[in-house]
């Protein structure tokens, strides 16, 4: 890699000639296939912008001027040409971050994985450019994809009305940000793709006067000087227009040259403007050109000659979900899909190519998926929106105002809920069940195994009066863990040793498995435990408080926010019974979790069986005047 | 109201004559004035949709066809139409809701009050019809103002999707949903406004041919009726062609036949079609017309004959908020302020005219309002957003993952915090202290009185690394609650009684009057009482445990969702640092409240001095030994 290991910073691209650029632009995706091969990452975004973040580096000057990446997995490149180069931790602890990161250089500023961001965050940072008068540039790379969210509608509609106010907004149009990007909006890019604008003019200038070599290249190098930053060049076009956005494009994004030309001129403009780039997902990389379904968007380990994946796990939790859905679907005609651009990562694949009109992909957009649920149901069908756990966050002013508030049938399932840990700190899906504990009459479900997932989404889409929710984890599902009994709605995974029990262990979902590790340490301590998992955690079952009365002491394990979470509403439920027993809660603390692996990320936070069987030890012999506060202090707190 | 009162349902209306049309709109805004200004409610909007929703009810068959109302105060006509006509106690505890209710009438679908919810609404039921072939109708009106939230973008690049499934999407556009909308498509819709229609086209003829009545009047119905319902009459344009949505417009929104006409085309298109109305808000009202700022767009009770209001209260919340900001524009030049299309219902019109510069209104988009705050963070400004409690529910995902996650210092001011009342379930406040608990860093301060909202307004935009909020309630402030004490950062605001103190109790915000008259009733039972406000409520004061340690039990108060409050996290706090006492958390129950007064809603929920004091005495009985289990049962439970 002769020319990337030179480059050290974003100003040592500034003597690069045109050839050497290109050069460079293999030697990055060489880079990239062998590099993230071996970690596994978002390899397929990053190939399409390989000379889009060279040109974008040599005309904007970052860090003083601002290049802004939306959705950061297309970072990479940015990363090789900002002093990082070391992939070789790419996602793990300590190691690199998947996404752009304060932490890690001044040239990064968007952290979060959450699409369709970064025109808001362009248009705050135009305006305090402008209101300190800086003078300083704002440039925001967006996908078409990520074009389908409200958030970006909402800064389009404010950044156009500011004509005086500078910012260069890049459409990175792959035609695939995440697959297919669909609506109306794809439609019209799609008109724009065909237009003749004046790189591609520029080009077949260029082409046709350097078959004359030696009066064609001159010529050209003056037509080229002559027009660069004329603002008559920037052509208003179609949609943008009628916004009063400008519109430079569309620029063939693999051409350093072009792609130079037309951020040239839109940085020159003094006022927002639109440059349209055509790029290649998974370009230069033959397995990611032929996956058809997004171009190897995100990869875990592969070879790097075929792309195949080097390991593979057994069934997974979202696998599971997909399968039970089709059958759901065989068995109901009312039963309808959808998804918000993530049609394959959340299982519905399968269920999209058996009943092909029942599905609906609403683009990123999780609002438009929670409301029009709403509206589905309300016509007598009942939707299951699919959606990461993280991405509800989105639509919870939906779930609550026009799912829950209507009554209607809804149901949420919650992929990659919990700690998914390397994807970092937006990634992980640890807010659901404290968010939607206010939502009066959802009922949330969090299976433990294969099996509860597929019994709890039959239970959910019978409810036809208000939104179910179902929370799993991501990756591979442990085997079954079977009930040993039934108390109320909960099953009762295990039934104290002899004796008083002394502790209700209440476990939640995917962590049934440490939590009978915990009460296996607990009684080899002497302390008889029971562990019940109550599957529908919201409501809080009738059974609950009467359960706990018979113990001494009622601990919690949850794989989300310890604050307002399943513990939480269970500690408000005894209380209202007139249970006043200790209770413990253990779960996520209230802060953002740097990225690592998901069994290092829950040892950091002491989410580990002898962590939390050490400290309910130290609980009971308090009770018992063993010795005092022991119990308290080594929770991690619930202030932040 | 001779054709009025003869209005069962809309039915009713097919038999009138387009004079009698004309004159039952005379009717109605008569109505409306003389009723509105008795009760208070939303007249300017209603004022403007009186001929269109008699044009929609006659081409539309309501309620098998769906008539959708967006932001649903624009519903009073609606009512009147479909067998609703007592508005005497219009927004009162038992009488008409402000907004559509499906338990009122079948005739109703979209309960709540939050904007640019209607085309999701409106996506999903076509999509039900479409699946179970019902073969009716869905119409979706929306004001421009609503067209600017995300919500409505993401809608629209759906339904241009699906060019086979009907849908009329009407635009209200009166330039000003809530007042002159703002951005990039307003300047559009303006465009759109001055061009030539077929209905204007037709309504030109019409003028012309009456000139000679004799042969104008059968021509022009010859000419009219051939062309009804051709598809070829609708013409695309605009960027509502370029995303593939058919227009129809611009109409004449208070010319009923033109009306009628405009919408039967679109009725009869068989695919997604926007039909473009122009409106006045506050149509046939002098002093609505007159009003530059909203257009009466709600009102409380006025004199019919002027407009002027009948009752003024002293100094409420948002005036105290407002005045405060200019003080601090005026020291501090960083200080910006951004409205959610709400700048002077929040309070922020004096600080507007005073710096005119350093205000963002960003229209109905609550999501861009927080990204865009964390722009201007990071580009080294300090933003006030100031927004009702209930919007911020939009932006949720956007203080979490931009906000806080990135560190910025962001100051949103919660507005109509707690409970409203009279504008029904979706108005009320009743979320932002449980759901933004889990938001690590973020600092959540609730003022007791007019000196803690400019004091703790003052602390809260000193922090530059964190997001803060500043919570308070609607309507008149009241007097000030003096501190006798401090305990960390807490104002103590009564020392015990004599004797072991029993209960802290714990007041938040502006229920501190009401606590210090617990405390009271308390002391009287014998049972000693410590208030203490903790002012931030989030995170806990360190002092908390300690202090809660020298009583027997903790009783909290706060005015918004019991589930995951400050209660909640108090008790959270008090477990982890090993403080076992017995704690009662009194707030909002976790249901969706009716509309009714704030004492009558608070009277229902057992969020009363006396209630309260009942439950505390119990449950110190119960300790006492006195009684078992008293103290439980009577707190309206968690579980929903």
């Amino acid at each position: 890699m002769p020319l990337l290991t030179r480059i050290r910073g974003p100003r040592d691209l500034d003597r690069l000639t045109l050839e050497e650029l290109d050069r460079l632009a293999e030697e990055i995706r060489t880079f990239l296939v062998e590099a993230v091969s071996k970690t596994g990452g978002h390899l397929g975004p990053n190939l399409g912008v390989v000379e889009l973040t060279l040109a974008l580096h040599r005309v904007f000057e970052s860090p003083r001027d601002k290049v802004l990446w939306d959705t950061g997995h297309q970072s990479y490149v940015h990363k090789l040409l900002t002093g990082r180069q070391d992939f070789s931790r790419l996602k793990m602890k300590g190691g690199l971050s998947g996404y752009p990161s304060q932490a890690e250089s001044e040239h990064d500023v968007i952290e979060n994985s959450h699409a369709s961001t970064v025109l808001g965050w362009a248009d705050g940072l135009a305006k305090a450019n402008q209101l300190r008068g800086t003078g300083d540039h704002v440039v925001a790379v967006i996908g078409d994809g990520a074009l389908t969210g409200g958030m970006a509608w909402e800064a389009l509609n404010n950044i156009a009305d500011a004509r005086d106010r500078p910012l260069v907004i890049v459409v990175n149009d792959n035609e695939r940000s995440y697959s297919p990007t669909i609506g109306g909006l794809a439609n019209h890019l799609a008109t724009l793709r065909t237009t003749d604008g004046y790189e591609r003019f520029l080009t077949r200038t260029k082409d046709l006067l350097e078959r004359t070599p030696v009066v064609g290249r001159p010529l050209y190098d003056t037509l080229h000087g002559a027009k660069k930053g004329l603002k008559d060049f920037i052509a208003p076009q179609g949609m943008f227009e009628d916004l009063g956005l400008k519109y430079v494009g569309p620029i063939d994004g693999h051409d350093i040259e072009a792609l130079e030309s037309a951020l040239t001129r839109a940085k020159g403009f003094g006022g927002p403007v639109i440059v349209h780039c055509l790029t290649e997902k998974g370009r230069g990389y033959q397995p990611a050109l032929a996956d058809e379904a997004d171009r190897f968007h995100a990869v875990g380990k592969i070879h790097p000659d075929t792309g195949l994946p080097i390991a593979s796990s057994g069934a997974d939790w979202t696998s599971v979900f997909g399968e039970e859905m089709v059958r759901l679907g065989e068995e109901r005609e009312d039963v309808v899909a959808i998804t918000a651009a993530m049609l394959q990562p959340v299982g519905l694949d399968r269920f999209a190519k058996r009943f092909p009109d029942r599905v609906y992909d609403v683009g990123i957009a999780e609002q438009h998926g929670a409301v029009s649920a709403a509206g589905l149901a309300h016509g007598g069908v009942h939707p299951v929106f699919a959606v990461y756990a993280t991405f509800l966050n989105r639509a919870f002013d939906q779930v609550l105002m026009d799912v829950a508030l209507h009554k209607c049938g809804v149901t949420f399932v919650l992929d990659r809920a919990g700690i998914t840990g390397t994807d970092g700190a937006s990634h992980n899906g640890m807010w659901d069940m404290s968010i939607l504990q206010v939502v009066p009459g959802l009922r949330l479900a969090a299976p433990r195994d294969a099996d509860q997932v597929r019994a709890q989404l039959r239970e959910a889409v019978e409810v036809t009066d208000a939104p179910t929710v179902v929370r799993f984890s991501k990756g591979a599902v442990g085997p079954a863990v079977p009930a040993v009994g039934r108390v109320g709605g909960m099953d009762v995974l295990r039934e104290p040793g002899t004796g008083t029990p002394d502790v209700l262990l209440v476990s939640v979902g995917a962590l049934a498995p440490m939590c009978l590790e915990i009460a296996g340490l607990l009684e080899k301590q002497g302390i008889s435990t029971t562990v019940v998992d109550p599957r529908w955690v919201k409501p809080v079952d009738e059974a609950m408080a009467p359960l706990a009365e018979k113990h001494r002491v009622v601990v919690t394990v949850e794989d989300n926010s310890r604050v307002g979470g399943v513990g939480s509403t269970i500690a408000q439920t005894l209380r209202d019974a007139g249970v006043d027993l200790p209770l413990r809660d253990f779960g996520i603390p209230p802060r953002f979790l740097d990225h690592a692996s998901r069994a290092e990320v829950m040892a950091e936070i002491g989410l580990t069986a002898p962590d939390i069987a050490r400290q309910v030890t130290g609980l009971v012999a308090k009770l018992d005047g063993g010795y005092a506060r022991s119990a308290a202090g080594s929770v991690e707190p619930a202030r932040d």
